[in-house]
């Protein structure tokens, strides 16, 4: 499997207990009536943050060694990972700073910055986040926190996959498939670590939205492709250009394929989670939900679940989603 | 404790497993932090139907016998009960009419009519909705389903207390207080039952809107009082013009009193759900958060679970809810 195993996801889980929420896993009957399936729902909108990214961070940060704690974070983020960094730097007394585009969701950085994170903006087309971050890591001795690739960031999202099949498991249900949404990767290979641990048959989908279809198309091809990052897309979350290095190995021993949606498609996934779920769900947090309402999710697959990675989404663009239709 | 006790909620929650949801207890570090206390949310609006009341209207409609079922039934309702009927009915293959008010937010119309209930309307201000629903009652020798005044009705919105009181139990805790929204008092009667007799300590609170405070002055007066039902509120979940007779002596015993926010508290409460909770809750459903936001519950009650008991909100309503801010 690589760098990250079961045994990591179970560690994880242990830092994290009392920390991090324990999410439900919820169901719909109307959801169930709709798709003519049985369908779970992990709503990490409801995590600490408003989305999964806390996770990985704090199982991250809270294995650093004093002199690191003390030397601080730094971080690159569209704003999710950012403000898992943040919250989990304040748990642990650690000081982290944060490179954010500049175009990110006004609630991603205010959030972010009430974490108590300093915040260092870059130009998302013309500037290297990467360059910029790794300069400050170089001048203050901190320690880089990668937003996906990291095996402490990979086993700290699989605890999504573990919760997953532990509530399934408890419900005596078992999963034909789960739904991923997929920037990085880092989430869809913990969480397929998890599931497929405990039940290989279940078929693990990376979830993108049109245009930054990079992962399915590795997937087909087995090697990492690219995607134009150049391109806008509503789904701020899930920009990252190409498969990690650490979390393609992983997903492409361990998923079934991508699945890729279009923003309308994203967007009519956003007011089903309003109107039906009662959910409020970012783009990027509702693609998988968008996958299985567009019926790109094999009908064989009659039991699945459907990971709402986040609900970090400024009202403004909600209202303007909710009055549009 | 009157014609509801806590082994009618327990036989009332049998007969809803596996048919309405397990709602989860839901815990936002976020919250306890800018309240300084510990508080659980108890999230109806991911109930089947949106709200509460489909746990009282099953509960109610699956004791008909036979011969009841075919009449079918009828209820009058601004619209949640009207879903929780129109569910249950159609779950339990039983014909159903509910009597509306012409004014009631359109998606409440539109589910219920797509449960499969007939939909009458009445105008809120000139006519009599339990006339009408009688006089069906009458021609099709129907049974009548009230919102709140029936064992049956009390029992089930009951199992809301009983799962937060096994929640919480889970979790080690125990409660200072619980706050519940009210207009005819059946789901605060309910839920008193349940709580007190795990814990006669907990406080148990009514939480009304401005305008419709007829609970809270009865709570004080020790008699019935009643409020001007002709003010419009923009919680028309809980507009019911004073305490139920069936309610109000149960609610009498077990409650500590009622608290009262104003609409502007109202407004700010569905905004802190959206922005923080990432949660969708109806004016009526967000008085008890509104309350603990705006201070108006006793400091000395450290820990607390507060019901968001319903989320039918219309998405145009809910846009501009966010946008105003």
């Amino acid at each position: 499997m690589g760098m990250v195993g079961i045994s990591d996801i179970q560690r994880a889980a242990a830092r994290l207990a009392g920390v991090a929420a324990r999410t439900p896993l919820l169901e719909s009957a109307a959801l169930n009536e709709a798709c003519g399936r049985r369908v779970f729902i992990k709503p990490e909108n409801l995590q600490r943050t408003g989305s999964f990214k806390f996770r990985g961070a704090y199982n991250r940060l809270s294995q650093l060694d004093e002199a690191a704690r003390r030397a601080g974070v730094v971080a690159w983020s569209s704003g999710n990972h950012g403000q898992g960094v943040a919250a989990a730097a304040r748990l642990l007394g650690v000081r982290a700073s944060v490179v954010m585009p500049g175009d990110a969701p006004g609630v991603k950085i205010d959030n972010t910055r009430a974490h108590g994170a300093e915040v260092i903006f870059y130009d998302r087309y013309t500037e290297d986040r990467e360059a910029i971050a790794r300069d400050l890591c170089a001048a203050r001795g901190a320690t880089l926190i990668p937003s996906y690739d990291d095996p402490g960031i990979i086993a700290g999202q699989g605890t999504v996959g573990l919760e997953i099949r532990e509530d399934v498991g408890r419900l005596g249900a078992r999963l034909d498939a789960v739904l991923v949404c997929c920037g990085g990767g880092g989430l869809v290979a913990g969480t397929a670590t998890a599931i497929k641990d405990a039940d290989p048959a279940t078929a693990v989908y990376a979830v993108e939205p049109e245009g930054y279809d990079d992962y399915a198309r590795s997937l087909a091809s087995g090697r990492r492709e690219t995607a134009d990052a150049s391109r806008p897309s509503i789904c701020d979350a899930l920009l990252a250009p190409a498969p990690g290095k650490l979390t393609f190995p992983i997903n492409r021993q361990l998923l079934a394929g991508g699945l890729v949606v279009a923003e309308d498609e994203v967007i009519e996934a956003m007011r089903y989670a309003f109107r039906t779920l009662k959910l409020v769900v970012e783009p990027g947090g509702a693609v998988a939900l968008a996958a299985l309402l567009a019926g790109k999710c094999d009908r064989a697959h009659e039991t699945l679940a459907v990971v709402l990675s986040g609900g970090n989404v400024d009202p403004a663009f909600y209202a303007g989603v909710l009055s549009e239709d």
